[in-house]
């Protein structure tokens, strides 16, 4: 049972995630428990770093910023023996759970799960604290935001659970973004590669470094609200399968968006072997992701127009560094824009039903709205558009696909 | 060098430390520092496990306490890099410092320093987390209240430093509480014996353990203010050293106080063999510590009084535990007042001269002042007194035995 920021978030709210914790015991099952930290304090204790220097040391940072799950899950232990149960916290040295020495973003190598194990078996609630391990160096490093999410799949794995559950302060996966799409569903079930491209698409209920975890060790994940039920049986949530096992639903599952994007078209660029490098090299080796591609056919003109997305916040930075390219690069003219949004859906086999992608083109061309760059694969269809027709774009399509809930 | 929790209240306050350290380094020095959590840090953390429940588990209030000292390590090291120094953090775990078992109040067994010396040697510089950590279990115990001193004391001793500089929010030892005594005089030297004395009497400006810990390792501790001057040359602070060092100075080396004091009296106790262990004994069962002591002479009536103190915090629940007891101890009254001060002279060889407490008495009686118990030993004269005669009583003797200043 993971708990994320919110479900934590004071002390009232620790307790009430240990009385749920306290039910599932009484049903009879044993059970692991894994906590974020309570939701403000690690940004409390990043901007403590901050303050003493904004370029701070990610060795340091990592060992102040980890102590915000510390806290918790010593809080959680405590609210579970309020129950009469037995618990005690870890903390990622002491099982050790093992990483590589990315600070600040760490990947999970190894976890040593059997102490654990053989305690939970004995009925002692381990109570772990998320989003951390240590490294050959013996220093303590972080996941990276949201990788509590992944601590407790990996911890799950690790101490061969039956389930992951994840709980959280939405009641699932939704088919589209309920705050935005109101006639948007909670799915019952959706399979871990739908899941990581909604993941990675936008849609933020869960990390996706964890899915694709419990993909590779089929580690069957569930998404339930924490909010949902004070105490007893909880609203079942989405579970993350096989794929096989959702073959009969829908073409497309669901639709994300991400408007963390910034579109950038270079104008007649002189077309060469060699161009896309000269183009996007330099962009990698300052660190800047680049999403969508699209390159125009060039064989009339012997010049092409080469657009792609950035995150919003690298926007400045990829055009200062194409300008300074510009001799190499030899284009005309550099446009961009941060007013853009990505709209994907998503769901299987979507590339061999070319009537999933005409059935987007003609949703948002009957609303008005231009579509900038598509692409495809066999898993998602996703258009750019202009930002303010976000919401309406995510409605249009939903009632297309027949998502809408009753 | 030791920050105490004052000396690293904030981030502005850390950076004043660093610079310091930063300081003595470019005297040529090699440093080792252990800092106590941002004043009020552990406070709000203790409050946390409070508010999950009062009666918290102390092992999980070790696990959450202890990332007060953590936070400040990772600030501290951040904000020597901005000097330009290599430092690293490090938590108990990492060297290890071991303790015994005894949560929330554990003893250090053995430090590793050899790692940390290593780096020291190769000029990095270490940033301990003090008041911590790990007991045979694998988990971390915390070192009791003021337990960053002792933990500065033994790294001090485990790196074979030179000398354990405790940087604190006075500018050393006094002869009596400066806040009181305006005349008091900072001390340049005092032997550990004595200073061991004056802090189990109540002067609070060194962790009693952490001063029995250098005078067994015979490491030169220096007390000095954090505040003093704001970089450069420190104000030299009082040296802790061996007794024959101190061979020459006054008979009375400082006064002592401690308000946290309460009396119990119980009249008429018939006296028979073991009397003393039915009084002391379910006292004891009941973790309540009994500082003073005094049995009247009995040969005449064949019963006698016996006065003693307790903790103001443990008066109750003594008097209720006595109460309890009346059938088995058998006295005629129990008399209590929380309203009493102990005053201790500290010195060498006072019992010998038999003048320190004839002065004292007289003093005493000459503002006016009744004495309630008297205790002797070879290096304190202690005395109970009303307790609104507190400052008038150790202004009095301040002068009376020739330590006022200028």
């Amino acid at each position: 049972m993971k708990f994320g920021g919110t479900s934590v978030g004071d002390v009232d709210r620790i307790k009430n995630a240990a009385a749920k914790v306290a039910a599932e015991v009484q049903r009879g099952h044993k059970v692991a428990v894994v906590v974020s930290a309570m939701a403000g304090a690690t940004d409390g204790l990043i901007n403590l770093c901050r303050s003493v220097t904004p370029h701070y040391d990610l060795r340091e940072y990592d060992a102040v910023v980890s102590t915000g799950e510390q806290i918790t899950a010593g809080l959680m232990a405590l609210a579970l023996r309020q129950h009469g149960l037995t618990a005690r916290s870890w903390q990622g040295w002491q099982l050790p759970l093992k990483t590589d020495g990315n600070y600040g973003n760490a990947r999970i190598m190894s976890i040593d799960g059997d102490k654990a194990r053989e305690r939970i078996l004995d009925g002692e609630i381990a109570v772990l604290a998320g989003f951390q391990g240590i490294n050959d160096d013996n220093r303590i490093t972080t996941l990276g935001r949201g990788g509590s999410d992944t601590s407790a799949v990996a911890l799950a794995i690790a101490i061969k659970a039956d389930r992951c559950d994840i709980y959280t302060d939405v009641a699932g996966v939704y088919t589209a973004d309920p705050r935005i799409v109101t006639k948007a569903r909670k799915m019952s079930r959706v399979s871990y590669e739908e899941m990581l491209e909604l993941a990675s698409l936008g849609a933020k209920v869960l990390h996706t470094r964890s899915v694709e975890l419990g993909m590779r060790y089929r580690m069957p994940i569930q998404v339930l609200s924490t909010f949902a039920n004070a105490l007893g049986s909880d609203t079942p949530g989405t579970i993350l399968t096989d794929g096989d096992e959702t073959m009969e639903q829908n073409m497309v599952t669901g639709i994300a968006y991400n408007s963390n994007q910034a579109k950038i078209t270079l104008a007649k660029v002189v077309d060469k072997p060699g161009i896309a490098a000269a183009v996007f090299a330099p962009l990698a080796r300052a660190g800047i992701n680049v999403d969508m591609i699209v390159q125009t056919d060039s064989t009339e003109t012997g010049s092409t127009d080469i657009t792609f997305t950035v995150g919003k916040n690298d926007l400045e930075r990829a055009c200062k560094i194409l300008e300074s390219e510009r001799g190499t690069i030899q284009y005309s003219n550099l446009q961009s824009s941060a007013d853009v949004t990505k709209i994907s859906l998503v769901g299987f086999g979507m590339r061999s039903h070319s009537g999933v992608a005409a059935t987007m083109f003609e949703t948002l061309a009957s609303k008005g709205i231009n579509i900038q760059v598509i692409e495809t694969s066999e898993i998602n269809t996703s258009v750019l558009i202009d930002e303010e027709y976000t919401e309406l774009a995510l409605r249009a399509l939903h009632t297309a696909y027949g998502l809408d809930g009753q």
